[in-house]
């Protein structure tokens, strides 16, 4: 099947928002097997739309739409489509309440503009009404004689997005005779990296699979088609295992929205605490670890020691470390952790010291010179990173992709992984030792 | 002047990246007064790129395309467009030493796939190549006898921003005889609150003013149109105090990436000193505060104190304050300030406690009830606000608004502005007072 998406909208004409309801559409199209031969933008214009209409009904099986279902003059998208599809509307009772319902939850009143949101195919037909849980209008489902489709949904992603998974997909998975599902993997790394232990995998027709990256670490999203949802999931299962199995611990999770989700879980059902020791990244590790609810359950310090007193005052970092190897060093970076697992009594703790830039370079320790040491306060040993984060861009990424790390350092500890590319240290291990 | 954005790559047909070069295309064509019709985006497909540069030419006088430059059999847009305008490419010596010298930059050499990139229009006609400085692939411009035009541009979002900024906008620039600047005015509050204090600003027809919405504060863009840039940019300013005039202290500052920047640059003007103290926030606010390259001149200590015992431990809040008025309370948050100023020494200190959910509401207290406090050791007094925001959205969008408010009272504080909606608290008062 070809189809075509079409958002209608001004405000997408004038640069003012982002089209993100075009990407959501193409993936979930791609994994159905549709093949998508045009993304369109057009403005609320009758003239333009109804052009654009016939010229993709003339290519395509099905139009996919968002957007122009509002309740003005402008809003014209459910008019023209179904006239091009030689689909009657007509006021409908039941759409009509459900829209005076809304407003009555949200406590408004309708205005009669609301009433044409209710000219919907009548019943009986293969074409249909939407019905919207999440605003007023409704979407319609229109098919013609030949079998071509469209689906007209509204251009707020929240409620567009609703409206696909449980009335739109679903219809078009019957089409296509199949239950699509799928999983997305975590793996921390870049899409080289991930590429060059996992490429056969990326080959594979169904299951499907497709890299997303993000800064510091890449989502792997396995989409499996069955004739069952349950044979599709457990498609999707055997795939994951089979990137698990050369990923190894980079793999951390499936499902989650991030690194701390995994992390606060990982620490809660070990009955473990973390603290963080934070100079460059400002904060930003504890930010990240308590974006997951829960994260007071196993944090509950974090110190953000920007200024170099702080880090003697606070964290008891020795005046003479910080002289003898720099404020950036790997000493400096430990005696952090180890600071700030005595002062919070958490059995786990990292401590993080280093160079974001754009300013601050020294002799042999360039932007992006980033120390990360995590401390186990229960054997007393500790993990530490020299990290060269300059080359993968600026003080953001650098600061993002360190915390990262940091995080990733209190899932090994906890779990009892090794940290590959860290330098162990063993209990009381001299400060000459953590010099790298 | 009409115009239609042609976007080419699979990659976006797919859906494995946003389009973001179709909004900021969008955005810098309204600027210049030219209409929009389409967006479109197709993929590496000579057939259908093709019929649609032929529909978009016979009802647009300008068509901008980014992607489908690079070197591979793929990649057609250069040869199809140039086709349709009937402008013959050839071989460029210049444009191929360019693509020699910028592998050799970053210490590759160019396969012979990439000579293709260097077939542009000859020399000498209106047509031509349009030079790339962060990249391999050179644009191009065409022209056709009937006065319609082409830019293609790269697809990677860094070189075709500049390639448009530097190259594209000031042809089109001249085409509709003006040129044109914009400024950025950063504004805390929401898009209602402005529009009902500054709704007429919005109308006028040059400048323009756009209206951004981004969490807890808005950006106006203000873009005029005139014969220099000078007297472009002096109409900005103009309209940018119009502006001032009704928004006053809200609006924050001009041209920068963000609350932070301004709050650095104003601390470092006054000689003063910030430091922070955050439970619900969890090190946002230090997070926010360190983004600005040169913090460290002005923030020495951040205390994330999402334990009760870490606020008692670190930051000497009373046990006897959190029993009475509970962790999520004024007096906890001004306490924490307080503590923050004391132990860092900073002349200014902001507190953040309070419930970011979704769990944890306490009766009178549901999610969203934030307590920012900020602290000013020089006179000894405070400014408090309870803040409901549990409406404005979920976790994320609660500790983001809540880490603005305590930016925004250090800025207030450093330059003694009131802060109307907080309640000004006199030294030593009592923390009963505190209690709202």
């Amino acid at each position: 099947m070809t189809a075509e998406i079409i958002c209608v909208g001004t405000e997408l004409l004038l640069g003012d928002i982002v089209n993100t309801n075009a990407r959501f559409l193409s993936r979930e199209l791609a994994e159905l097997g549709i093949s998508v031969l045009h993304q369109h933008v057009v403005g609320d214009n009758a003239g333009r739309l109804r052009a654009l209409v016939t010229a993709a009904r003339a290519r395509s099986e099905l139009l996919v739409f968002s957007g122009g279902l509002g309740p003005t003059a402008d809003d014209l998208t459910r008019e023209t489509v179904a006239e091009a599809f030689g689909v009657p509307l007509a006021f409908d009772e039941v759409q009509w309440q459900h829209i005076v319902d809304f407003f009555a939850r949200t406590g408004r009143a309708p205005t009669p503009n609301n009433r044409k949101q209710a000219f919907v195919p009548a019943p009986g037909g293969p074409s249909c009404a939407l019905p919207n849980a999440h605003g007023t209008a409704p979407g319609v489902w229109l098919e013609d004689a030949a079998g071509h489709c469209a689906a007209l949904m509204p251009g707020v992603p929240r409620e567009m997005e609703a409206m696909w998974r449980e009335q739109v997909r679903p219809r078009l998975e019957q089409r296509q005779s199949c239950t699509i599902r799928s999983r997305t993997l975590r793996v921390l790394g870049g899409e080289s990296s991930i590429a060059s232990k996992a490429a056969p995998l990326f080959e594979s027709a169904n299951p499907t699979a497709a890299i997303y990256c993000k800064v510091g670490e890449s989502e792997i999203r396995v989409t499996a088609r069955a004739e069952t949802a349950a044979a599709a999931e457990a498609m999707c299962d055997a795939y994951l295992e089979k990137f698990r199995a050369v990923l190894g611990d980079d793999a951390y999770d499936v499902d989650v929205p991030g690194l701390a989700w995994t992390v606060v879980r990982v620490l809660k059902e070990k009955g473990l605490h973390a603290a963080t020791a934070e100079s460059c990244t400002g904060g930003l590790a504890a930010q990240l670890l308590t974006e997951a609810p829960g994260a007071s359950d196993v944090f509950g310090y974090g110190f953000v020691t920007y200024a170099e007193a702080a880090k003697r005052q606070l964290l008891s970092v020795q005046d003479d470390i910080l002289k003898r190897y720099t404020v950036y060093s790997g000493p400096v970076a430990v005696a952090m952790a180890r600071g700030a697992a005595q002062l919070s009594g958490a059995e786990l703790a990292v401590g993080i010291t280093g160079i974001a830039g754009p300013g601050g370079a020294l002799p042999g320790k360039p932007v992006g010179t980033v120390y990360v040491a995590g401390f186990d306060a229960r054997s007393g040993e500790a993990w530490l990173y020299r990290l060269a984060l300059g080359g993968y861009g600026e003080r953001p990424i650098i600061r993002t992709r360190a915390a990262l790390y940091a995080l990733d350092l209190l899932r090994r500890m906890a779990l009892g992984l090794p940290a590959p590319d860290a330098r162990h240290l063993a209990p009381e291990a001299p400060f000459a030792e953590m010099d790298i």
